[in-house]
C-alpha cells in the first residue's frame, strides 16, 4: 500500500475540464474595453544600419492609434543577465541598427489587427545594409562584421570547464578517438503563439496578461525597459499553450504593447503570426562540437575533452547559460576522471538562440551516446556494458560542480537491457539504440540575481475547510497547478477537491521564478509544502490540545481526518479542527507560507534526474528513410507526484526530440527562414509517433519534496543519440550531424558500399 | 580535514578545571543560613507492619528541631509512571508496612549531623514483622507472602513482544537449543551519595539543591508528594558525581528534607551513608532467563524464544522498563525473523531494583552473545561468521518496534575482525571472547507523560559576541555540558570559549527530562543546534543584508566570522554582526528557541548505536581466577562530537560492565545485604583495568545533531558476554551465570575434567 494518499494516483488535470471543454481563458481570449490591437515591423535585412524611420503616413491611416519606434523607448537594453549588464544587449524596439531579419523597428497600435497589419506597410524606414554573417565559424574570423560594438570576434561568452589533468590522462589511455558533431536549430512551436495585452491605467500602474513562463520575471523585465516601479506591474498569466523555454524572456509583444499602452492610455493586445513566431522568436542553439574520448582497453572512460562554438544569433539571450550546460552535461550521466570543456558562443545575424527544453543537454547527450557507441565498438565492448561499467551512482560529486544525491541510472539501464533482450532478434534493417542521460530540477543558476526565494507559496484553510492555495509557479500546459495542488493536498492530508490553486499572477501570489530548467515541482514543490505544513502544524497544534495526547504520539491527518499515526481510529475531524484552530486565533483563517531557494548543492542544481531510452528504428536502404518504432524509456524522477503528468511529458517528449533526431531543421538562405510554418517545418505527426512506453524505477531524492524531482525536459534529451545508434546498428552506418535525414542516411549508406567506411560527415 | 571546526576535537572539559582544582560545588557544598541537618530512620525488617511509631523521645533530644513520618505526608505515593498510577507504589515515608530492609520511616532534622543520626535511635517503631519472601521464583509462587495489596502472585508488570511464527520457524530450524542464564544485582556505586538540600520559604516556595539526573522530574514529582505547584519547586542541580540511572527518580533525601524544611521553614540537608547509598537505592535488576535459540544448518538464526523473570524488589520503580529493554534489547543487534519474549517483573523483599547504566541491555547481550557462541560451536561455525550473517544492517525496522537508520555494527565488527586476526596465536589459557550489541539514544517511551517537548534549548548571544547557553540537560559527570557546548559553538561558528552553559536549574532553563538513556547528546543536543541555528538565522539575516549578495550563495560561520561559504575570504566579523543585529532589533540581544521530541522512529529510542568488543582474558587453572587483560571495542556513535568523553565514557564502561562480568555482586542473607561498603563490594581498582582501546567506525545519524548518537550506555553491555565468551575459549568452560566468579570457573573446571561437560550452570 502507498504510503501517499493522493501523491502517485492518476489524477485529472484540476484545469483538464475547462480545457477539454474550450472554457478556458488563454492571453488571447483577454478582452478589455477599448482595446487596441497592435502589430510589429520587423526587419527585412539580417544587418542593416537604420538612417531614418518616417512614421508619419502610418499614422495618419484612419483607426491608427499610434506608432512607437527606438526614439520612444527609454534607451535602456534588456536581458535576464541582471549581474552581467554587458549581457544585457537588446533593445528590442532597434535605434539605430538591426541584426537578424525579424528584429523589430516599431509597432503600431490600431482599432483592429487588420489596421495596423496594413499601417506597418506605410512605415518607412531607410537602411543601409551591412556585411552579415550566419555561421558561427565565419563570424569568429577576423575579417567578419561586426555585430556588437567592442565585441571581439562576435565571442559572446566562452565558458570552461575542467577537472583532473586531462593531458596526462590521456597518455594513459589505450584509447582514443577523436570526433566531430553538428547539432541542428529547433524550434518551441508552442501552439500559442507569443501574445500579450498590456494595460497601462490612469493611476500610473499596469496590468499585463501575458503567455509568459515566469510572470516575475516579465514584472521586472517590463517595469525594468519601461521605467516603472516593479510593483506597479502587474502581470497575470492566464493559462498558456506551451513554452519549452520561449517564453520567460521579455519579447516584443510584452515590450510593444506595455510601450503603446503608456503612450495612449489604452490597452493593447499583440499577437504574433506563426511566422513571427518561427522568424521573430528564440530558438535552440546549433552547436558545432569536437570531441576527444580516450578509454581503457575495458572501457573505462579515463578523459575527454570537448570544445564547442555555438551560434548565438543577434543577442545574447539565456546563451551563456546553454553554453555552460553543453558542458556541464557533455560528462553526463558518467564518472569521467579527467574532464575538460571550452565553449564559445558566437553573434551571427540570424535569430537569437537560447533557452529550449533540455537546455544543451540534448546537444551534449547526442554526442556523447553517439560516440560512446563508437568507441564501445572500436574496443569491442557491449553497449551496455560500457555504460554500466562508467555511469555515476548515488552521492556522486561532479568535482566542483555538482552533488548528485539519488541516482537511479544504473537501475534504469537494468530496466532497459531487460526489455533489450525480451525483444529479441530483429528483423533486417532494424535495429534498437541506447541513450543515457541525466538532467537538473531547477538551476541554482542566479542570472536573475533576485533578492526573493527562488520559490515561494500561501496556504490559506478558510473555515469550510477548503485550502487556497497561492503561488508564483507557471502552468505552461505541464501540469504544475496540478502537480503542486496535489503535493498540498497531500501534505495537508486532505482531498485534491479540497484545493484551490491561484497562479501566477504577480498581484496577489508570492514571487516564484518560473516555470524554466524543470524546476516547479522540486522548487515550487518545497515552498508548497513548507507552507501546507506550516498550516498543517497549526492545525496539529489544537488537536493535540484537544485530544490531550501523550506528546510523543505523532499526529497525522489523512483524508480530512486528524488522528494518531499508529492508532488511526483516534482522532477528530479536519473540518472540526479547522473551526477550533481558527476560533482560537480571533477568526483569522489557517496561514501557512514557504519558501525554496537550493542552497549547499554545488553551483548547477539540488537534485538529478536520470535515465535510459531505447529507441528501435527501421531503415530503408533504398530510400534512407528511418521509422521510429518503438521508444522505451526508464526515467528516474524520483517519486513520480503525478503519473498521468509524467506519462505526458514522456509522449511530448518523444516527439519533440524525435523530431529533432531525424526531421526538424531550421534551413537558411542569407539569414532567411526557408521554412516559416507549420506547414514546411517538419514536425512529428500523429501518426508518426512511436509506441512509447515509460518503465519507473523507484528513487528517492532527499531535496525533492516527497522525494520527486524533475520528469519534464531530461525526458527530451537522450532521443537523437539513440536514433543514430538505432541506425548505427540498422543499417551499419554513422550520422553525426543532426537532424538525420534521409538523405544523410542514404549517402551513408552508398558511401559505406563505395568505400567499406562506417562514418558519413556532413 | 575535518568539516567541523569544534565537533571532534579533543577540548578539556568546561567544568574541567574547577573539578580538578576543587572548586567545583556539588550538593554536599550546599550550605545555607540556618540549615538543619537531617538522617533516615530506616527498617531493619524486610518485610513488617508498622503499628506505630514514637518520635517523643527524639523530639525531645537537645538540638533536634523536628520529626516527621509518614503522618507527617499527604499520604501520597510516588513513581515515575505517571501514566500509569497503579505502578506509582512508593510512599518514601511508610505509613502502614515496610518492605525491604532499608524501608524509610522517619526523618530527623536537628542542628546538625551527628544529632540527628543520635535521634533517630529514639525513635521507637512498632513492627508486627510479616512472612519475607526475597527470590522472585518463590514470590510467584501461590502461597508467597503478598508484598502489595492487590498484586497477585506479586506480579508487579508483565511485558510481551512478538513478531513472526515463533512456533512454525522453530519446526523448521535444523539446530535448537535452549539454555537458562541468571543476571546478577550490580549497585551503581556513585562517588557521591544521594544528598539533598531543600529550602522552603515564607513565600511559600521551595528550592531544592539535589543530586539528580533529570531537575525537572525532580521538580514535578516533589511538587506532587508534598501539594505545592510545580513552577513553586526550583530545582538547581550542582555538580554531580555519577548517576547511571540511580538518580531520577523521587528518592528519601529530597523528599524528606522537604518535607522538613515545609514543616520546620528552615533549610534542610540530608546525605545518604555509603551503608545507606548501598543497602536503600536503587540497583541493577537481577534476572531469570531461559533462552530458546533456533538456527538453520548455516547459522542463520530464525527464531529465539524468551521468558524472563525479575527480582523486582519492594517498588515499581523504572522496572517495568527495564523489563521491556531487556526483550527488546534480546534481538539485538541480529535480524530475527521471528521472535518472542515475555518478561515478569515480581516484587520481592529487597531493596528495589530499577534502572542501571544499560536498562536491560547488559543482560539480554550477556545472554545474547554467550549463546550465539554456544550455537556456533553446536554448528561449527566461527564466531565472526555467525555474526555477520545475521547482523542489523542499516534502515532496519525491527517489526513493531524500531525503525534504525544508521547502523555501522558490520563495520565494528570488521575491525574487530582485523584486530584478533593481529593479536595471532594467543599463549595457553588465554582467550579472546566476542560480543555485539547495540543500545538507544533515549528513550521515546514517555512514562512520565510529560506534555512538556523531551528537550529544549536556548541561546542568547550578547552584545559582546558572548553566547549564554540555557537548558535543562542535566551534566551528572557525563560531559553533556561539554559536549552540548561544542554543538552550540559548531553551529554558531564561534569557539567554546565563547559560549556558557546554564543548566539543570528550572528557575532559569527550559525543562529537559533529564541525563538517561543516553539521550542528552541526542535530543538535547539537537534542541541546541536548532536554537543555535534560529540564532544563526538571524545573523545570517543581517550579515545577508550588509554585503548584498546573490541569495543562492550560501553564508556560513567559522571561527567567529560570517563569509560566504565557498569564498571564505568574502566576509564580515561576527563580532560585527551581532552588534548591528542586536541594534536592529531594537536592543534586544539575539534569541535562539529550540526543542527536540522524536517523532516517526517507532516506540524505543530516535536513533541506536552499535558495537562489538573483544575482551582478551587469562584463566589461572589452579585457581579459577579470571584476570582482563585487554578490550577492545569499535562502537559506532555516528559522529563523534567530543572524542575525550567518549574515552572517558569507554575506560568507566569497562570498568563497570567487567565488574557486572566477574567480581561485583550483591549477596543477600534474608534480605540483608552482606556487603554494604566499597571495602566488601568488589569493583575494578585502577590497577585492575585492561588496556582499553577503542576503533572508530565513521556513520551518520540522520537524526541526531551533526549525525551523533549515544557513547555513554552501550559500552556497558558487551563487556560481560565477551568475558564469558573469552573465558570459554582460554580454558573450554561455559558459565552461564553472573558474575563469573574464581569460584563458579574452578568449579565448572573440576567439573569438566570429571564428567567431560563442557557447561556449569549455577
Amino acid at each position: 500500500m502507498s504510503k501517499f494518499s493522493v501523491i502517485g494516483t492518476r489524477v485529472r488535470n484540476v484545469d483538464g475540464p475547462e480545457k477539454v471543454t474550450g472554457a478556458a481563458k488563454f492571453t488571447f481570449d483577454v478582452t478589455l474595453p477599448n482595446m487596441l490591437w497592435a502589430r510589429v515591423l520587423r526587419s527585412p535585412h539580417p544587418h542593416a544600419k537604420i538612417l531614418d524611420i518616417d512614421t508619419s503616413k502610418a499614422e495618419r491611416l484612419a483607426g491608427v492609434k499610434g506608432v512607437v519606434t527606438g526614439k520612444d523607448t527609454l534607451g535602456r537594453k534588456t536581458g535576464i543577465w541582471r549581474r552581467f549588464p554587458e549581457f544585457c544587449d537588446e533593445e528590442i524596439l532597434c535605434r539605430t541598427k538591426v541584426r537578424y531579419i525579424g528584429d523589430p523597428v516599431a509597432a503600431v497600435a490600431a482599432i483592429d489587427e487588420d489596421t495596423a497589419e496594413e499601417a506597418l506597410d506605410l512605415i518607412e524606414v531607410e537602411y543601409e545594409p551591412l556585411k552579415a554573417v550566419f555561421d558561427p565559424m565565419e563570424a569568429i574570423k577576423e575579417d567578419a562584421p561586426v555585430i556588437h560594438d567592442g565585441v571581439d570576434l562576435n565571442i559572446n561568452a566562452t565558458r570552461h570547464i575542467e577537472w583532473g589533468d586531462v593531458d596526462e590522462a590521456f597518455k594513459r589511455c589505450d584509447h582514443v578517438r577523436e570526433d566531430r558533431f553538428y547539432c541542428s536549430p529547433q524550434a518551441h512551436v508552442c501552439m500559442e503563439t507569443h501574445n500579450t495585452v498590456s494595460s497601462f491605467g490612469p493611476d500610473g500602474k499596469m496590468t499585463v496578461y501575458a503567455a509568459t513562463q515566469s510572470s516575475y520575471y516579465t514584472q521586472a523585465l517590463m517595469a525594468g525597459m519601461l521605467g516603472l516601479r516593479e510593483s506597479d506591474v502587474r502581470v497575470i498569466k492566464p493559462h498558456v499553450g506551451g513554452g519549452w523555454g520561449s517564453k520567460f524572456e521579455l519579447d516584443s509583444t510584452q515590450f510593444c504593447s506595455g510601450l503603446l499602452s503608456m503612450k495612449l492610455g489604452r490597452p493593447v493586445k499583440i499577437v504574433l503570426t506563426r511566422e513571427e513566431e518561427f522568424t521573430a522568436t528564440k530558438r535552440r542553439t546549433p552547436m558545432y562540437y569536437n570531441v576527444k574520448l580516450g578509454a581503457s582497453r575495458d572501457g573505462a572512460l579515463l578523459a575527454k575533452e570537448v570544445r564547442v562554438i555555438t551560434e548565438g544569433g543577434a543577442y545574447t539571450s539565456m546563451g551563456p547559460t546553454t553554453l555552460y550546460l553543453t558542458g556541464f552535461f557533455s560528462s553526463f550521466p558518467y564518472r569521467f576522471p579527467n574532464y575538460r570543456y571550452d565553449g564559445y558562443r558566437a553573434y551571427t545575424n540570424t535569430a537569437p538562440t537560447s533557452a529550449m527544453r533540455g537546455f544543451g543537454a540534448p546537444q551534449a547527450t547526442f554526442v556523447m551516446e553517439s560516440q560512446l557507441d563508437m568507441i564501445a565498438e572500436d574496443l569491442g565492448i557491449d553497449p551496455v556494458a560500457i555504460r554500466r561499467l562508467n555511469m555515476m551512482t548515488p552521492n556522486y560529486e561532479v568535482p566542483g560542480q555538482a552533488y548528485i544525491q539519488s541516482c537511479g541510472v544504473l537501475q534504469c539501464l537494468g530496466e532497459i537491457e531487460r526489455y533489450v533482450k525480451r525483444r529479441g532478434q530483429l528483423p533486417p534493417n532494424h535495429g534498437i539504440g541506447l541513450s543515457a542521460y541525466g538532467f537538473v530540477s531547477g538551476g541554482i543558476f542566479n542570472w536573475f540575481d533576485t533578492p526573493y526565494a527562488f520559490s515561494a507559496a500561501i496556504v490559506r484553510i478558510n473555515i469550510d475547510g477548503k485550502v487556497d492555495l497561492y503561488t508564483g509557479a507557471c502552468d505552461i500546459g505541464q501540469g504544475s497547478n496540478t502537480t503542486l495542488s496535489m503535493i498540498c493536498a497531500e501534505e495537508l492530508g486532505v482531498r485534491l477537491e479540497d484545493v484551490r490553486i491561484i497562479a501566477a499572477d504577480t498581484g496577489t501570489c508570492p514571487p516564484d521564478l518560473g516555470a524554466w530548467a524543470s524546476r516547479e515541482t522540486l522548487m515550487n514543490g518545497n515552498a508548497v509544502k513548507m507552507a501546507a505544513a506550516e498550516a498543517k502544524r497549526q492545525l496539529l497544534e489544537v488537536a493535540a490540545a484537544k485530544m490531550g495526547s501523550n506528546i510523543v504520539y505523532d499526529l497525522d491527518i489523512k483524508d480530512r481526518w486528524i488522528h494518531i499515526a499508529n492508532r488511526p481510529e483516534r482522532g477528530l475531524s479536519y473540518f472540526d479542527v479547522v473551526k477550533d484552530a481558527i476560533r482560537g486565533k480571533e477568526g483569522q483563517a489557517i496561514m501557512g507560507r514557504g519558501h525554496y531557494t537550493p542552497h549547499r548543492k554545488g553551483m548547477i542544481s539540488p537534485a538529478y534526474s536520470f535515465g535510459v531510452q531505447a529507441v528501435e528504428v527501421s531503415v530503408d536502404p533504398e530510400t534512407g528513410k528511418v521509422k521510429l518504432l518503438n521508444a522505451v524509456t526508464s526515467h528516474d524522477s524520483g517519486t513520480v507526484i503525478n503519473p498521468v503528468g509524467c506519462d505526458g511529458q514522456l509522449e511530448g517528449a518523444i516527439s519533440m526530440a524525435g523530431g529533432y533526431g531525424f526531421c526538424e531543421d531550421q534551413p537558411m538562405d542569407n539569414g532567411k527562414l526557408l521554412n516559416p510554418s507549420i506547414g514546411d517545418y517538419k514536425l512529428i505527426r500523429a501518426l508518426d509517433m512511436p509506441e512509447t512506453e515509460i518503465l519507473v524505477v523507484d528513487t528517492w531524492e532527499p531535496e525533492g519534496p516527497f522525494g520527486a524531482k524533475e520528469a519534464g525536459e531530461g525526458l527530451t534529451t537522450p532521443t537523437a543519440g539513440a536514433i543514430g545508434n538505432a541506425i548505427a546498428k540498422a543499417v551499419g552506418v554513422r550520422i553525426t550531424d543532426l537532424p538525420i535525414t534521409p538523405e544523410k542516411v542514404l549517402n551513408a549508406i552508398k558511401h559505406k558500399e563505395e568505400k567499406g567506411s562506417t562514418t558519413a560527415r556532413r
